[in-house]
């Protein structure tokens, strides 16, 4: 034992693949104008790796849901493997779940008696397609078959043959289409897949583009995603039958970079992609089509499958799945369209608000700060944008207050509602949610407690007719002391001013801004009033908010809470 | 309101982004043969998008736990942003927790009050680096800040200088060095921020290639990963300060090909890259830097880094985050190793009984079927590799039975065990544990009552010097009678055949196979025997199996047992 392990390192353990021989490659030069067709794999792949798979039932559910999205071809299952699979398709066909339109796939490895089943499986079905696999790179071929390339070469045509034959016998050329699989493609050498593909092609006799695919497969992804696109775009330089086949390719996301690596593919020359929603799949999972579609949507390429409903997808996904979506998955985690830096929340706020001004000038209907596409389009609202943790500033701070509750904090204002938003998130080190926002800005911000309390309050409007001025009487309560105090003024504001002017313990100031906004509808709704003043000799402005159902007392509730604020800093 | 949003209609939602303009890019041409520097921002840009950002203490043991993984460099804070960020970098000075060769990395926003409060916070500090940003996207320009290009430029290049003046002035332009990101690079023009990384650089006056660094991000993932490559090879096209400058990238996972997005621009002419583990981050995240790095090494790259206690880090990740690892994420992920499907199995069981000779075949340390790098690497271990539900096949389920209970089921009589756990793995439509799959072997497969049973045993060996043969005396229950029935023969399986065939309820077979091997160590084992039977007149083995301390009791159950599986499937 000891002199094997010694040999053993003489080798390093881990080498970069086998380079692929290609000269100006055109794939990078390429962009994708259309979508390719989509095969959800799901139902087979998918399922195949869930410690829990499907029952017949919950599959025929998956099923549907797939036709809803708008999947034209569904890998269904490897109807030879078990009774269950084979049940699957029967009934599948038997009740006639599969809408007009929608081909079913169907997976077999290339023996007589399991060809024979998966045929017989197969028995009525409008259109389907019938997928056979065989592993062909080196490491399979000597060590898990212990076959010679040729030997390997003729188990797929011997299948591909073995399957014209049993669909021919069973009377459905017309309704069957052929998918080939050199199962661990990119783990093979491309000029003995070329060979291979042609023989396949040659054994199947397609008769068009449709009906055969030939799908190439990251079994396992072995390498990056620009050497799987060389070996796409070199295979596609080799093969002579690219008029009579679907270039397809099946990728896994061993390295994560599954989706990049079919994109970039299809860039090379493929046609067709196979996927699964949400990735799963053996392993690290298979290519997760959602992101895959939904980054071509949201490059303006259209792609005729409908994810509005995404939550509920995602939802069932997680169900059959028992295994959650990641909260930072693209498109379907909880967490992608939320912000919790101030700067980031800073910048939606904005951009929000002027989303018809940024429509224009950039000609598209969506361009956000830091949202990638719009949250409605996948059946998200906008609630959640932003989170508030000690992380925040005033900007999403001032965006919750306006978006959840109605109050709409001046810009001068924000950086106090903030720090006492930051003062309690780094406390308690928590998140604090919309509501905990919203009481601390009561509580703490717009407290009528301070230096200064009102305790009473009277307005005398002027009388019709009379001299243009309003009179406002306050009590007032400051330093443990009760002051009853008057001002008149051209309004409200003004009046009220003077009486605070009127008492001793008040240091002088200048009202300077002033804004007041109903929360919420109705006449018994309430009113949240900004007021800014400057202290006599500071150039500093300091805000102050008030909050009442009664219009001027929330006015008046503010100059006392700014002149409380005074100081802070 | 009505019409404009009739006028917002009259443009695509989303669009293509701007296309980059290049000739002949060479970064597909390329492979990377050496680490690039690899910056966690785990506790910076990591940290603010967690729901609950981490304490100082909490942040402490994170710094420490990147410190032994080997990164040299780390993105610790936002020193102005907060009293706890400020007094972290304080914490980590102060107390002398960053090793030597460890350089911090602090981020600053281009304004005089939080470069002098960054500048303050790094005091005493034997290496740093002070990362300042400004977004440069026209959304950005435009909407959020309403500036030109020009004063994005001066505000750029006036925070560069204070900066440059703040370091000086505190007597560290020896211990500092300068990074400067244009946010939203990728969604900006490539030659404006040329213009704008020259003027920074000269702003900053670098002292060579390490002295500064641009670090050029996908703030949002608007692009696919060949585009920002060409972006980047672009940008070092026309950029004139390539000697004096490292040049890094920083992607998000918008699109989910973070991961291939830095390492293509690394082709491209990156030397340093952002990341966090596990991919945390605002939105859908940071690239996941574990997987950039263990992607590396599984070509051969050494990234000097060590990952080898994987699962203790994705723990720690795990509790400080509150956000579980995707059982499917890549290297770190609870299932990435595991294969459910028979065939994947089957390959699997192969391939690791014969890695030495894989090992030279390939001339590296591993190549596996399905298993892209070796679990080992990575602190896992080789239980669960294969896990058993319906999908499964026999390879699996001899796998379990081989590497967890050391049972070596013959391979004639594996599809025979795989049939009776598949079965089970229908009915509960459940994963069936090794545990469950070993008493289905037990009670199911290896049943002593059936057909016949052995309700009694003698033997007798030869007496020493007398003719060679044993004799055993069976009693036998069949049909509901009760057989005393005796033979002889060279051993004891050939007498016991001999003994079944003396009573008239068994039909006549021969003993084709025979294979026994004890379960565990010492000699209080068990025993496991397999027998493999003809029955005369039929060209079919049918296999039996039975486990009794006593070696040859063992075999006459698993003669019997072969009798009763006459007639299954």
């Amino acid at each position: 034992m000891k002199s094997r392990r010694m040999r053993m390192s003489e080798y390093p353990k881990y080498r970069a693949p086998q380079p692929i021989e290609i000269e100006n490659r055109v794939w990078p030069t390429r962009r994708i104008r259309s979508m390719p067709l989509c095969v959800p794999v799901d139902l087979r792949d998918g399922n195949q790796a869930f410690a829990k798979p499907m029952n017949v039932e919950t599959k025929i559910r998956y099923f549907e849901m797939l036709c809803r999205i708008g999947f034209r071809e569904i890998e269904v299952a490897y109807p030879a493997s078990s009774g269950e699979e084979f049940e699957f398709v029967r009934r599948l066909i038997g009740e006639g779940l599969i809408p007009d339109g929608v081909r079913i796939n169907v997976l077999t490895a290339a023996r007589k008696d399991l060809i024979d089943r998966t045929v017989a499986s197969l028995a009525g079905v409008r259109q389907a397609t019938v997928h056979c696999y065989i592993a062909t790179s080196e490491l399979h071929r000597e060590f898990v078959f212990g076959k010679t390339s040729g030997e390997i070469m003729q188990t797929a045509v011997d299948g591909t043959r073995m399957i014209a034959e049993a669909v021919d016998a069973a009377g459905m050329r017309d309704r069957i289409r052929y998918e080939f699989s050199p199962e661990e493609f990119s783990d093979s050498e491309v000029g003995a897949i070329v060979e291979l593909a042609e023989a396949v092609r040659e054994a199947w006799k397609p008769r068009g583009k449709r009906d055969f695919v030939l799908n190439l497969p990251a079994t396992v992804e072995r390498r990056p995603p620009y050497e799987f696109a060389d070996m796409i775009e070199s295979f596609c330089r080799s093969y002579t039958g690219r008029n009579e086949t679907t270039l397809s390719v099946h990728t896994h996301n061993d390295q994560g970079c599954a989706v990049a690596a079919a994109e970039m593919a299809v860039l090379a020359g493929a046609d067709r992609v196979e996927g699964t929603l949400a990735g799963h799949g053996e392993r690290t999972g298979n290519m997760d089509l959602i992101t895959f579609i939904l980054n071509l949507k949201s490059r303006g390429v259209e792609p005729g499958l409908d994810f509005s409903k995404l939550p509920e997808i995602a939802a069932f996904i997680e169900e059959v799945s028992e295994i959650g979506i990641h909260p930072r998955a693209p498109y379907t985690g909880g967490l992608v369209f939320t912000a919790f830096s101030g700067t980031h929340q800073d910048a939606i706020r904005k951009g929000m608000a002027q989303r018809k001004e940024i429509g224009e000038r950039f000609r598209q209907g969506w361009k956000m700060p830091y949202l990638h596409i719009d949250p409605a389009d996948v059946g998200r609202n906008y609630d959640g944008l932003i989170r508030i943790n000690s992380q925040s500033g005033k900007g999403g701070v001032a965006y919750v207050l306006e978006s959840v509750y109605g109050i709409s904090v001046p810009k001068g204002m924000q950086p106090l509602v903030a720090k006492a938003v930051q003062a309690e998130a780094e406390a308690t080190g928590s998140e604090i949610t919309p509501s905990e926002v919203y009481r601390i800005f009561r509580e703490k911000v717009a407290a009528r407690n301070g230096r200064v309390t009102v305790a009473g309050f009277r307005l005398q409007r002027p009388a019709p007719g009379a001299a243009d001025k309003t009179e406002v009487d306050l009590e007032l309560e400051a330093g443990g002391e009760r002051f009853s105090v008057s001002g008149t003024g051209g309004g409200p504001i003004e009046a009220a001013a003077a009486a605070f002017h009127d008492c001793g313990a008040v240091p002088p100031f200048q009202v300077e801004m002033y804004s007041e906004h109903a929360i919420g509808r109705g006449a018994g709704a309430e009113a949240a009033a900004f007021i800014g003043i400057r202290p006599s000799g500071s150039d500093r402005i300091v805000y102050g908010a008030g909050i009442d159902v009664n219009i001027n007392l929330a006015a008046i509730h503010a100059i006392a809470n700014a002149i409380n604020h005074i100081g802070d800093n």
